[in-house]
């Protein structure tokens, strides 16, 4: 195996780069801007030179480099086409064989949170596990399965959208997806704001959110933490959907290990907690004790799991 | 590659055996008896033996032979353990090892319901398909998931427990599991005849089904093809519970094919169509589309998904 490879993170903004060693250490990592415009036409090219320049400045030949792994913010199948990212103004790519002709390296290609999954089951939250659930709760609720130490793709690329996964058929409002009932509206930042509202309106019980203007995911949180007995109601019904989904997921998948990422998971152990209670109600026996635990490599996620997408069984 | 392999399906009264061509050409199946007596000790030993008289009636080398697959009821690890099996009456068991010193072959076992949908996806219904789910609906549902042709066998043999999928968390019955909600209670043969006596009791509707004195899933489905309106209800139930479940899995492994086999899939398309209704209205976008189709081996899927596990990456 060579010595060295590179693990990249597209965001819509930013794409974060890294050099590793091929054991997952991270030698250096740096940023570029994503440049959008011309259908996101440059941002390949970009990371192909920010490479070139890498390689140069460190005095390493591409035969000590094993390949380029890259996460995108879209649906990417096994192939390594990518079915459209919409924040990278991209339609219909293959991506992979775009930049390893860019780089003359070889090149794989995830999605982003698919590739944060594999990320945190080698050297994050679950370093070791071959089957794990990554639950990424930001803006979104996103997600990513890894199945005997590999991404699970999907026909479609849409192996581990768990935020899509419609959970409650009573569901009045639509999620962005166009469906009614997706987790993504209980369980992610703005699904737990949608909930703290609804609580709130439907009662006058006294709350300290009752204060605050603009109500966040992180001042429920807080409230929560702080013991405030209607962010507690909020916060169990998130918990209750989280833990029953996650239950279901796992008499699919049964992994070793459940890791849950996003800004949210920053409120740490107190919201584990509320979740791993309804988890391990609604869990099948013999999957109830699967631990659920914080990711650990927070941004790094994407770039630690896109090195480790090209680098050969160990 | 080896010209033959044995495919072996371990039932609580009689192990089905297949001689198989490894292009997947079944030359021969026969059954012998399941001696469940001292803790079903023999059945292994049973199976060496009809295998070698097979190999001796054939004039078969060990050599030309790939090795034997075997299904059991009772959840394996991807180590070819068995982790118990009731109707066996066997606890933990290194069943591969066991059985390939016994036979002087390579052998590998898996749960009888992720060899079936192994078995579905290389020669049946789904067939030439990398990623499927099977729902199996028979007395209780079982359940397995392809993923990238080969079985997920999930972290304590619990992979495709779909069965188990706890999707009414307001359920007051209990499962056999001991959980309360799961989708047993509502999508297996018993499950149905129970939503069938709940739907009758609540209401004084007409119903053929009244007349019928032990109802069965069959008179249900009956009833439901022929029209009768208070059937129609209770099969939407199923078929909602079911299909909305389903879009749930997909959204964790976004199959190829979905693929519905087991005693109550032999109702057929009207079953079928009532079960993508709901699919469809629940599935994420990308995957509304994905084929549900009904099982097309039988009870042979065993046999074939047991041998298909020998068999080299084709």
């Amino acid at each position: 195996m060579s010595a060295y490879c590179f693990g990249i993170d597209i965001g819509g903004t930013s794409v974060k780069c890294g050099l590793f060693l091929t054991d997952g250490t991270l030698v250096e990592k740096w940023e570029i801007p994503t440049r959008t415009e011309n259908k996101g036409e440059g941002i390949l090219p970009d990371i192909a030179d920010t490479i070139k320049k890498k390689l140069e400045e460190r005095k390493i030949a591409k035969d000590e480099v094993e390949g380029v792994g890259f996460g995108v913010p879209g649906p990417v199948n096994s192939k390594g086409v990518v079915l459209g990212a919409v924040n990278l103004f991209w339609g219909n790519k293959e991506a992979a064989k775009e930049l390893s002709e860019l780089t003359g390296l070889p090149a794989k290609v995830g999605n982003d949170a698919n590739v944060a999954a594999l990320g945190e089951a080698w050297k994050g939250a679950a370093e070791g596990a071959k089957n794990i659930i990554l639950a990424t709760l930001g803006t979104g609720v996103g997600g990513g399965i890894i199945v005997d130490g590999k991404i699970l793709y999907g026909a479609h690329g849409a192996g581990g959208e768990i935020g899509h996964a419609n959970i409650n058929h009573q569901e009045t409002e639509s999620c962005n997806c166009g469906n009614k009932g997706c987790l993504e509206q209980v369980a992610s930042a703005t699904g737990i704001v949608r909930v703290a509202k609804k609580y709130l309106a439907a009662s006058s019980e006294e709350s300290s959110l009752r204060k605050i203007k603009n109500i966040s995911a992180k001042s429920v949180l807080d409230a929560y933490k702080a013991g405030d007995k209607l962010a507690e109601k909020i916060m169990e019904k998130v918990g209750e959907d989280l833990g029953g989904a996650l239950a279901i997921f796992s008499c699919v998948v049964d992994p070793e290990a459940i890791v849950i990422g996003g800004g949210v998971s920053r409120a740490g152990q107190p919201l584990l907690d509320c979740i791993q209670k309804y988890y391990k109600k609604y869990a099948f026996n013999v999957c109830k004790d699967t631990p659920i635990v914080a990711a650990k490599l927070g941004n790094d996620a994407g770039i630690y799991g896109a090195a480790r997408l090209v680098i050969k069984e160990m």
